[in-house]
């Protein structure tokens, strides 16, 4: 995991928490808007999954600057926030993605959403991280 | 608890819990932020507490609409999501709020954080909620 997550918190973004993370985006009108959500990171990058016209897909779509704060669920003192940046989303590889997040999840290997929903994968740059513990 | 809060996740703007909330507000170039903070409600209202000066107190100031997501500490699949706006702040009372947050967090009655800190109370009305379960 490079980039810019401390090492000291690396386990809060890797595959062996099952942390969600709070996203925050902004609404057509300049409003904010925060959802749960799951994710999983690599090669420095948070990596959200969402379906195809939700909110959040049109907010990030549309607005690239994001923020997220994910909680230790052991120690909620112990927490990054972090801003960023929406490089890139893609339909492509987001059913893949939304499985492997099951399988982070859910322990198991296919998620069991609508199959007809068109599932989007956010690949999101770190720009600022600030961590508590 | 009146207000848009429903009867069935009232237990998380309770007393009876020790979830944060994850805050976001907007910065003045637009972008989002999002702050695990302490909370408690009241009459319908959602009050969170920081110090003077820090970002969270320059954007709820400057810009009040908020966005608020409580995650149940034993199923984050529980949640509530809320969009609200400042109706008011003020240091008056907000010594005596943070020491409540105390009580509520921690069990003890004094908030252990410089004393020479102004603290800012914050009055958030919620606009539109959202429950999972």
């Amino acid at each position: 995991m490079p980039g810019l997550i401390p090492d000291s918190h690396a386990d809060l973004v890797s595959d062996d928490t099952r942390a969600f993370a709070v996203l925050a985006a902004v609404m057509a009108d300049g409003t904010p808007q925060a959802t749960p959500v799951w994710f999983d990171a690599e090669g420095g990058m948070i990596r959200v999954n969402t379906a195809r016209g939700r909110t959040k897909d049109r907010n990030m779509t549309a607005r690239p600057k994001v923020a997220l704060a994910i909680l230790d669920p052991d120690d909620p003192y112990r927490w990054l926030q972090i801003r960023g940046t929406v490089l890139s989303s893609a339909t492509e590889g987001a059913r893949e993605h939304i499985n492997r997040l099951n399988f982070k999840y859910h322990g198991t290997p296919v998620f069991d959403g609508p199959l007809d929903q068109v599932r989007v994968i956010f690949i999101i740059r770190p720009d600022k991280v600030t961590a508590s513990s």
